[in-house]
């Protein structure tokens, strides 16, 4: 390194963590401090193209923003959701953006002149989380998010396994109710299809019929159950039954040392995790037990991974927590 | 590397796959050939201390051999059931051998005085039925052994998956089944428990009831079902449909581009294959499908492995290939 290198100090990520509704944006220096955030609208019914432009424009932007601060990008990295080839920087397939087969690293280092890094939302979310949030230290970390599906991120010492062909990860469709509900994937009775936010208030709605007036969340479900509607608390019971024999399942093939629950379901707290904790621990025989915790990082994990994502192809690592 | 050191040509390492019934050992050379195999009885009745003095004796007999045929070992590699701390080279418990942290690694270097590596066997078999076998050039591999139980590894790029605290791999008791029979571990509807070589004939022999004589093997149910038996084949597709069930929830998780069938159940080769192949297919939606075959190492994987892993310990790796 010359003189006139950027020192650590300065040197930032421009990172991207794109969502079917809203970016979250931010610079974000090598220790994993976001030093600026900023959300903005996706809005992907204008299609894939213009799409691609604003993840582009945005970028460019915040790019533009770190150097009048006197701050030096150095890489960016960009999340997306689906199925996210990363050797190569292509989103796949991403249904909630309208992405197939976008280049999107190669875009991005034509139009900012930085190296890229391309991840899958739930990985780099994982990545953050073990390296910077709840799974710090445990060098063996398995990261559900549930929210409007489930997914995982499988993590050791720091790295996210991505799979084959990008798609790893996918508890969300793990089977677990053979007589259960149809899942979006077309198989029956995927963890997904049980015990994710949005079946979670299918489910309630169909058992409550007419006598619920309009949509109820998740949130509200697990609420109900609290104060003892017997309702809700038999769908909740239902869907921690069915994510604890997902986890279970999980866990006999990864063998981690923590499990970080993420997405919105995980806001539910204690209301979530006591019940989870005590069903996943009936099912551990063998098993060596993983510490179920809450994610620590909320919202701004993707954006974080995306971050030490392209640190981590830069080989710039040594100022994060590896294990 | 002075002149006198051993050239690839004489090295060998010393490998043992110990089983509940019988050792195979063998002299394996850095290509991955064993130049001699052996096998002798673990007679395990004898109780741990016993089977200890065994595994020693023969290892060490091995490396005399070795020597008297004017080549040098290198290593000692050690394959066990159970849950084996590779890191540390403890059997942590292998139910079958009677083992509970055993310190096999560092006992092994005392009394032989060379490196020595302790692996779990089906990890180690995966391991060369991925560099070796079935699954050469592969990059991801799911490895499956079906026999008296189920039990996985998951290798990625030559390097298998030992998990937090060397207790991965266990697909055998992923729930397949939530009303299913109980699975000696416990729980209910663990895929060993539905679909095992011992489940399968166990389910045969109930449903025939007194119109069998005599225990009928899975392999037999497999023939009789060929023939079209009807209960022979009613059982065998209920064991076929929940292996597939489990297959795809690991590819799910694990997204692979080979899975390999081993163990005794794989012997029953195209009566397993073809339609476990089908059922599998049917279950891949978003996944991208593996390719699905037998292995090709036979018994000898577990020894081959357990010298691959001495040999990577060593970071003797160059001659295998590695995806």
């Amino acid at each position: 390194m010359s003189d006139r290198d950027a020192t650590d100090v300065d040197r930032v990520v421009v990172a991207l963590d794109v969502g079917g509704t809203g970016m979250k944006c931010a610079l974000v220096r090598p220790d994993g401090v976001a030093v600026r955030t900023e959300r903005h609208p996706t809005d992907a019914a204008r299609g894939p193209q213009a799409v691609i432009g604003t993840i582009l424009d945005v970028a460019l932007g915040l790019a533009d923003k770190a150097r009048a601060d006197g701050l030096t990008p150095v890489a960016v990295g960009i999340a997306v959701p689906g199925v996210v080839d990363e050797a190569r920087g292509v989103a796949v397939w991403s249904a909630n953006v309208g992405f197939r087969d976008v280049p999107l690293r190669d875009l991005a280092v034509s139009r900012l002149g930085l190296p890229t890094a391309l991840g899958h939302d739930v990985r780099v979310g994982g990545l953050a989380e073990a390296r910077l949030g709840a799974g710090r230290g445990a060098g063996h970390v398995l990261f559900v998010a549930i929210g409007t599906g489930i997914a995982a991120a499988h993590v050791v010492d720091g790295v996210a396994a991505v799979g084959a062909h990008g798609a790893a990860g996918e508890i969300g469709h793990i089977m677990v109710r053979p007589d259960g509900p149809r899942c979006g994937c077309g198989r029956p009775g995927c963890l997904e299809a049980v015990a994710s936010a949005s079946a979670i208030g299918r489910r309630y709605a169909e058992l409550a019929g007419g006598s619920t007036d309009g949509a109820v969340t998740a949130a509200e479900v697990a609420e109900r159950a609290a104060v003892g509607e017997p309702l809700a608390g038999r769908v909740w019971q239902e869907a921690v039954e069915a994510l604890a024999d997902g986890l279970a399942s999980g866990q006999a093939l990864f063998d981690v040392a923590t499990i970080v629950l993420g997405g919105g379901l995980a806001q539910a707290g204690g209301l979530l995790l006591n019940p989870l904790r005590a069903a996943l621990h009936e099912r551990m025989t063998f098993h060596r037990e993983p510490r179920l915790v809450a994610a620590a990082l909320g919202d701004e994990a993707g954006c974080l991974g995306a971050a030490l994502l392209a640190l981590d192809a830069m080989g710039v690592r040594d100022h994060q927590e590896r294990r």
